[in-house]
This record gives C-alpha cells, sequence and structure tokens, in this order.
C-alpha cells in the first residue's frame, strides 16, 4: 500500500509508472470505500486520479500553485496532499470537507464550492506572482461543465491578455452534472473528434495556446504533456479527456445519477437509504409536467441542476422543449426566464438558494425593472438545506427581498405551496419567487388563499393576545410550537400569523395589533441581517411595540449540525419561550 | 427634410438608398445637436446610424423584436420609431429616457441599462415565440465591449443551442468605454483582418452561423446583408464593423472621451461647463498612483470604466502593470482580487454601485469566504449618484452589508475616505468595501482614525441627550443639519453619531445611549430595506429606545430629481425635525 505512506506530493516523485499505476488503483479503491459509504462526488474524481497524480509528480505544489474549480475533483488532491488518512480511516472521513479548503491545507489555496472560479482565481495568483517577481506555475483545473459559466469565459479571456505562465487543465468528461448545454459543447467535440486539431477552437479564439490529450487517464502521457507546458511563459490549455466514473461500472454507466452520491451499495450502485416520504423537488417537477400538458406555454428552466425540482432524465423527455437547461449559467437562465414572461410565455426557474446568488444582478436588472412575471422556485434556501459553507441557503431573504418590484412568498405547507405557485404562474403583474419550505414536506388542512395579488396582506392563524408571533415559512412550525410552549408555561394565548410575503409589510395588520400586543416575535429560517425580521422591527420602531427578531446570525458556518446551529441562535421553542418570559416580565 | 416626417419603420421602408443616406445625415445632425446642448452617448451612436436605418428597413418592428444591449446605441432607433421629436426639438430633449425602455414604445422590449444582456433576454423572447408557433425574426444588438461580460458568453452559447431564428449583430466599432480588454478581441481583430474569412472564429467555435461585413456604416450592403439573414431558421451572427464616433471628427478621434460626455462645443469639442472643485475620482487615482509607486504589490482594478476612479489614459500608462482593466467583467474583477490578495498583492478594485451588483456571488464566495483582504471602492453610490432606474447607487448597502467577513465603511469626508483606504490597503484580516462619498469633496478639521481594525466602533461627534443621530457616510452633513435645527427649534442638543462602518453594530455605543435618550435617528443615503437602519431598529426592538430609519423607499425610480426624492422621503433637516418633535411629543 502506496497511499498510506504517502505525507506530502514529495512522496509520488520518484515512483515508476507502474508504481503510480499501482498508486491510482489504491486512491480509486480508497475513493470507492469512502465514498459508498459516506457519499459525497463519485464520477468526476473517479475521473480526475491520474491527471491528479501526474500534476503531483510534475508540478511543484505548494510552490506550483493548483486551484480546482467547485472542487467536484479535489479528493484525489487530498489524498496526496497529507489528506489520505481522511480517505482511508472511516473514523477520518469527516476530518476533511467535501471542497477545497484554505485551513485544511497549504496545497488548498481557495475554499471554492460554485462553479467557474478557477480561471479567475488564478488570474489573481498569476498577478502577485508577477509583482513579485517570482516564476512559480499556476495551474487552474476546470471540468468542461465549469465552463458554461460566464465568468469562466471572463477568466480565459482575461487569463490570455496578461499573457504570462498559466496552465489551465480543462477535464473534459463530457458531462456537466447532468448532459452539458450549449453551443461550446458542440465545439468541445469537435475538438475530442479531431484530436485536438480543428482549426475552429474556443480556446485558441481567446487567444490562448492548447494542447490536446485524448488519454486523459494515462498517467504516462500526461505526465509528458504536463513536462511539456511546465514553466511555459504564456497562458495554455491543456485539455484531457477523461472518463467521468472512470473504474466503476455504475458511475461510467449512469453519469448523472454518480456525479454525486449519498451512501450506495458497492456491488448494485444502489443508493443504501432509500429516501422516505414526500418531496418538493419531487412534487414539483409532477405539478409542472402536469401543468405543461395543459398550458403549452409553460417552460421549466435549470442551469444545470434538473433534479433541484424533479426533472429526471423520463420527466426531461416528456417535456420536451418545453423544458431549457441552460448548463451552469444562472444568469443567463434568470435573463431567460424574463425574456419569455415578455413575450408572454410561463417560465419557472427552479434553482437553488446558494446558486441564485449568481444571478442578483440579472434579478434587478433583466428582470424586476422590466417587471416580468417570471416565476423562481428557490430550494434548499433553509437551515436544514446544504450545510457546507459554500452551499448555504441563509442569504436569500435579503438576496432577494430588498429588490423592488419583487414578490417573495414563504409558503409553510404544501397546499399553500402549490397554491402559490399555481397563483405565480397564473397572474402577469409581478415577477414571484417562492421560498420552497426546508423544513420537509407538511400537509395542513387549513384552507389556503388561491390569490395573492393583494400583495403583503398577512395571515392571523391563532387570534390571541400580549404577544404576536410572526412566523414566515419552514419557520411557520416553529412558531407553532412556541405559541403551544408560551401558552402551557406562560399561561398566554400569543397571536399567530403566517406572514406569506417576505417582501412588504402588512400595516393594517401590524397597526392593529398595537391595542392589546406588547411583543412581536419574527421567526425566519434564514441570516437575520438585511432580512424579514428587521422590516417588521424598523416599523415599530417609532411606537411603543417591542420586538425581537429571530433567524441566524450573520456568519459563514460550515458543516454545521442543524440542531447546534438552532440552539447557538437561541432558534429552539423552549430558548425563545424563556426570551419572550424574560422580556415580559422586565417591562 | 425626412426625419421630423419618420413616425414610425414604416416610413422608411420604400425609400431609395440615396434618400436612406440624406436621412443618416439628417439622423447625425440632430444626434449632434441634442447631444452637443444635453449630454449623452456621443460615439456608440454616431456609429450606429446607418446599421439602425438598414435594420429597420428590412426587418419589420414591433413584429420583428430588436434587443438593444446596454442601449448606449439605441437613439437611432429611437428616432425612427416614433420619437423623432426627442431629437429635433429641444423642449422635447427629455421626453425619451436614455435607454431602451418598454414604457416608450412598443419597439422597445426592455427597459436595459447594463451590459451584456440583450442576447438572453432575445432567447427569451425566441423561445416564448417558438412555444406559440410564431415566425417573426428576433435580433439581439450588442457591442463589442459588451461581448466580454459572462453573460453576453452564456447568451450565445444558449442561442447556439437552441437553434432556432435569432439575428445577432455585433456592431464591432475596436472600443468599449476605453480601449478593450481581452484575449476576444484579438479574435475580433483577426475577423476584421481576414475579411470574416479565419478558420479561428469565437462565434462558430459556439455553435453559431456568422457572416462579416466591413463596411458596417454603408446603408445599401447592410440592407443586402440582413435581407440575407432574415428569416433565418437557425442563430445567426453578423458582426458589422463600423466606426465609433462616425462623422464627428473629435469623437472619432477621442473615442473614449466622446463615448458619453457632458454638453460640449460642436465646433471644438470641448466640454462646455467645466468640473469645478475636487472629485473623489480623481483623488482616488492620484492617491493610488502614488500609493503603486511606494509599494509595487499594489494593483488598481477596473472593470471597463477606469475613469471612475481617475484613471484617464496619462494615469494607466505610469500605472504600467499595476493597473488592470478586466473589460465589463465585475465577476472576473472580484475573484482576480481576491486571488491578488491572496497571493500577498494589494489590489484595489474602483466599480459604479449599481455594476457592482454584477457580482454579489463572487463577492461571497470567491472574496468573503475566502476573506481575503482585497479592497472595493463603491462609486456613485448615493442619491445624488446617476439616476436613470438602470443606473441608481440606492442598493449596495443591503447587497454588501450582509455578506459576513465583509467590512463596509462609510466615511465622512475626504481625510476620513482616505484613512479608511490606506488602512484597508495596509490590513490584511478582511476584505474592505469603502461607500465613496456622493455629497461632494467636503473636507473636515476634525481629527480622524487611522485605523479601523477595531471594528464597529462608532464614533460620537457632539454628545448629547434626549435624541441620538446616527448618520452615515454620504448623510452625515445631513445629520449635522438635523442636530443644528433641532437645537434651534426645540432646543434639544442631541448626540451626533458617525458610524463609519455599515457591517456592524457598536453594541456598547448603543447601551449607553439608553441612560439619557429617548430616541435613536438613523440617516443612510440609500434604500431602507435591508439597509443600515435597520440593523438599529433591530438591535433596539426588544428595549424601550425608540428608533426612526431614515433612508429611500424600496422602489424603482427614474430620472429623478435628487431634492424631489429627498423630499419625498422625508429626507430633509426640517421634515425629520418636525418628525422628531412629533414623536417626543407623543411619548
Amino acid at each position: 500500500m502506496y497511499l498510506s505512506n504517502i505525507k506530502s506530493p514529495h512522496d509520488i516523485k520518484g515512483l515508476s509508472t507502474e508504481k503510480l499505476n499501482e498508486l491510482a488503483e489504491e486512491m480509486r479503491q480508497a475513493l470507492l470505500a469512502k465514498l459508498s459509504a459516506h457519499g459525497g462526488h463519485v464520477g468526476p474524481n473517479l475521473g480526475m486520479v491520474e491527471a491528479t497524480i501526474a500534476m503531483h509528480v510534475v508540478f511543484d505544489s505548494p510552490n506550483d500553485k493548483i486551484v480546482y474549480d467547485v472542487s467536484h475533483q479535489s479528493y484525489s488532491h487530498k489524498m496526496l496532499t497529507g489528506r489520505a488518512e481522511a480517505f482511508l480511516d472511516p473514523a477520518e472521513y469527516d476530518s476533511v470537507t467535501g471542497y477545497t479548503n484554505r485551513q485544511e491545507s497549504e496545497h488548498d489555496f481557495f475554499t471554492v464550492g460554485h462553479t467557474s472560479t478557477s480561471v479567475s482565481l488564478a488570474c489573481g495568483l498569476a498577478k502577485a506572482r508577477d509583482l513579485k517577481g517570482r516564476r512559480e506555475n499556476i495551474i487552474a483545473v476546470i471540468g468542461d461543465g465549469s465552463l458554461s459559466g460566464g465568468e469562466a469565459f471572463e477568466g480565459l479571456s482575461n487569463a490570455a491578455e496578461a499573457g504570462t505562465n498559466m496552465i489551465i487543465v480543462v477535464n473534459d468528461n463530457e458531462m456537466s452534472i447532468a448532459e452539458n448545454h450549449g453551443g461550446l459543447y458542440r465545439n468541445l467535440q469537435l475538438l475530442r473528434e479531431s484530436g485536438g486539431e480543428a482549426p475552429c477552437n474556443y480556446f485558441r479564439s481567446l487567444g490562448l495556446d492548447y494542447v490536446y490529450v485524448d488519454e486523459g487517464n494515462d498517467i504516462a502521457t500526461l505526465i509528458e504533456t504536463f513536462r511539456r507546458v511546465k514553466d511555459c511563459p504564456h497562458p495554455v490549455v491543456v485539455h484531457i479527456h477523461t472518463l467521468k466514473g472512470k473504474g466503476y461500472a455504475p458511475a461510467e454507466k449512469e453519469k448523472e445519477r454518480f456525479h454525486w452520491s449519498m451512501p450506495f451499495d458497492l456491488t448494485t450502485g444502489k443508493v443504501k437509504v432509500s429516501e422516505e416520504g414526500e418531496d418538493y423537488g419531487e412534487l414539483t417537477g409532477a405539478f409542472l409536467l402536469d401543468e405543461m400538458q395543459r398550458n403549452r406555454q409553460v417552460v421549466a428552466i435549470t442551469s444545470g441542476t434538473p433534479t433541484v425540482f424533479g426533472f429526471s432524465p423520463e420527466r426531461r423527455q416528456k417535456a420536451g422543449r418545453q423544458f431549457v437547461d441552460v448548463g451552469i449559467a444562472e444568469e443567463h437562465a434568470v435573463a431567460l426566464a424574463s425574456g419569455i414572461a415578455a413575450g408572454g410565455g410561463c417560465p419557472v426557474y427552479g434553482v437553488y438558494s446558494t446558486f441564485l446568488q449568481r444571478t442578483y444582478d440579472q434579478l434587478s436588472q433583466d428582470l424586476c425593472i422590466n417587471n416580468n412575471p417570471a416565476v423562481i422556485c428557490v430550494f434548499a434556501a433553509s437551515v436544514w438545506g446544504m450545510n457546507d459553507v459554500t452551499h448555504l441557503g441563509l442569504f436569500d431573504i435579503p438576496l432577494l427581498s430588498n429588490i423592488p418590484n419583487m414578490v417573495y412568498l414563504a409558503p409553510t405547507s404544501k397546499e399553500e405551496y402549490f397554491a402559490m405557485l399555481r397563483w405565480g404562474m397564473q397572474q402577469t403583474d409581478h415577477p414571484v419567487a417562492i421560498r420552497v419550505p426546508g423544513n420537509g414536506v407538511i400537509s395542513s388542512n387549513v384552507p389556503v388563499d388561491t390569490d395573492y395579488s393583494d400583495l403583503n396582506r398577512y395571515k392571523t392563524t391563532q387570534q390571541g393576545d400580549t404577544v404576536a408571533i410572526i412566523a414566515a415559512g419552514s419557520f411557520y412550525a416553529l412558531g407553532e410550537s412556541v405559541a403551544d410552549l408560551l401558552h402551557k408555561q406562560e399561561g398566554i394565548t400569543p397571536t399567530l400569523i403566517n406572514p406569506r410575503y417576505l417582501t412588504g409589510i402588512d400595516e393594517a395588520m401590524l397597526d392593529g395589533l398595537k391595542k392589546n400586543h406588547r411583543l412581536v416575535v419574527t421567526l425566519e429560517d434564514g441570516v437575520l441581517d438585511g432580512g424579514f425580521g428587521e422590516k417588521i422591527a424598523r416599523y415599530y420602531g417609532p411606537c411603543n411595540m417591542k420586538v425581537s427578531n429571530y433567524g441566524v446570525r450573520k456568519e459563514f458556518v460550515d458543516r454545521y449540525d442543524v440542531s447546534e446551529l438552532l440552539a447557538a441562535n437561541r432558534l429552539t421553542a423552549p430558548q425563545i419561550v424563556e426570551d419572550i418570559a424574560s422580556l415580559l416580565h422586565q417591562a
């Protein structure tokens, strides 16, 4: 076993090709053992084992600096840079994050989890190097899927202009998370088919030198190529053709399914934990497909993550031209949705909260200034969403709700979600975003409104006095718990309110509360700063009503435990009731 | 005179080439008469007169739909679509906006003022058309400068994949606002030099059909070309080579100076109103150039607007490789700055508030999660900034200040601004943004701190009681006026506070105010929602302190008068004092 003895890239530099191939096999087995037990990015990592070994044989990390795009392919890099135990010892599996991370290793230069950023970040390292008069190699590693994002294009074009050393390894496994989308991919295909010789070459058109390697999983060829471009005085693209999922038959076959996987059975490839119960992604996909059949103007849009709203390959096929995957290109997705709405169509863009961040200006300019009636379903916008620091779903309320014209709705149940979605698709007055609940699919037998066009009308669900609890979206259930406990513990029957709208204030209702309430408590499933509760605090600021805003503190948390995060932010029902009691006794 | 008789594009369809050329001459004279008297985008509009005429001869607007990128080149389009009076009659000059605008005309499909969006928006119109089974032409008009933005790339690649009719007119005048930057522009040059025949072609590499027109200011050639591509069943790029500033010698010569101009003397080209007094752009450029000479790690970065912080062609030349223009590519600019800081350099990115919006995710992910010490100077972030709806500088506080790790500073004077800038460049702990004051360069002889590393320490500048006024940045002077008037009118000496930090709360100071203050007033030069004042309201929410937040209401305002906007938002000193008095008497 070589792998367990590798403490730094230095330890592989003298190995023969044969031994490096054995090492690759060990690494692949370690990846499969960990990923099948633990879950994670399977396909991208399996495909990059050989290239990672070759880079670390040829380049001198951390003096030479390798920047990984999105980090879905960085596990082999971690293994070779002192973190092998995290892949060999199950007790250590969680000692590394799923992404490159500066805190983990001097071989990681950035904490990265969003796509298309590597070349631009590498341009910065190259510029700093040039100003200091140093001469190390700067290497950016970017997958073909990440090339569809505008930031990657901006980086490539600027790398060419900078004109100094940079090696851009394009890992072309012919896939994004799902299949690739965009005219660019025809060019990559042409380049693969012509052995890199086609005269029309995207990378060369941006002024970059270019080398093609068809055997992107062959260590000897890769080493030879990297040696050739090492210390190149200008930027050069090394386009390597790799096999996503390489070495594990189920992943080679089902590339989309194995891009990222929950723990799975190594023999069959089947996911171990079957997902139970209903899921908003699945439900949304089924709903939209049904709507599409009734209304040929309905278009579902994704930016490279079709399953976020249930568009499996089967549903995509059924939807036909009523489903558009724009590749990883969130800016285009929002502008496209605005254009479709302007043309009289009915676009619904399904997107993760964390990736919606990539398109603030398009939301403001292309969509909201033009006030076009596109619908955006925002998923994993919750403390119960993804918990990696690069994938937090806690910032979309400040992001979206402070843009004029946007109507951002926070449903509290399955019935309310679909009523809001249906209304959003029918109305033609506003851009509408819907914060898909993050606390599981909860059915409610309370009747829900079908028309939300009378904006910013909150709904009182329990009439009480002294204390009013305004509990938004996924935290409505928490509001119910607080109300119950307050009754039990303090003998107070509070008023409970489902605000439904995150983008405005129900002034009439808030004024009405002044009569027999002393304290208004707001609960929101996201960061407090710039969020929903602060609007309530501002409204009551000049009068005697006391306001307590509950939500998450503004900070970057990483791989957090939800219960701990909630407790640390005093977001459990007993903590909130304790605070309320203390406030009431004070006054 | 033809122009005054043109009420719609229909009126030019039958004209001979000779008459169309006369019309072009009339339009050019009207443009020059208006722009020299009124100011506006000169060069881009002069270059597009012929192409606009040709488009309206060949295509059938508004059934065929023309989408203009950024709208800097849309004045001729306005003249031919029923809005000629706005260019012929000085009394009507302000009857049209400087941008395409849906409210103005059925020939304008979107309100647009930011770059690189046209192809994506046009993709939406094309998709809506296809779903409805219609067959009109969709035309996107995009300048070479706009091609550097990532959204344009995303649009082009997706247009190719969509595969149905779209005509993308690339107006190549060899310039952005300043000169172009990025490897892409070498390809445009190659295409021009080869008459469009070079096999390595950026547009073809994205899967688009392609036609080159060297005579981009020749109406007959353009008409012939547009006729050829009209009704094309797939997307095609028509790359036209035009002359920026065409027909006006000073603008042909000084292309950057005449991209946009204040009113100027038609004979000499000189700006009529000489700018008086000091200007933060100029001062910043001089300061940074000086710093660069002392410290070779200092890098000034712009995304296509170098003069925003005083980098005239002369200063750019002096700065050499310590100045980087990335083209219109804000995302790359922020990631580049983060990378330079990670590599030990000292990057300062100068950018307009409205364009900073284009890079929220890079601010969050590439910069703040990595906590790299890049500095961002945010200009025109004020009610006194640009007043077109697409260029408002009112949203950067919600945008920036709710991102963890970011330190957003609001200087109140020239001395404080440069002290903060100097500190930002010296420290290595945080990303630092500085909100350059929008209310003119005000010198203060109050000593300013040089060290801002003890975060969120507000500064009391006048000790008083009963009322505390926390007046941020450009509204500090308003705070002083309110304090004076409150003293004169109500006999109250309020406490006046310069918060300096927009990203956090000085809890100790706020707690201290509870002793002998009943009301805290916040003043901020931007939108209230998600902004600075709401954080103060939240902090005081649970206690007896009253809080009044002053700022601008969340809405899209267009071409507003500053005084009217201030009055409408109760942002004059007398209004605020009146409110304060009324609140104090109430209690």
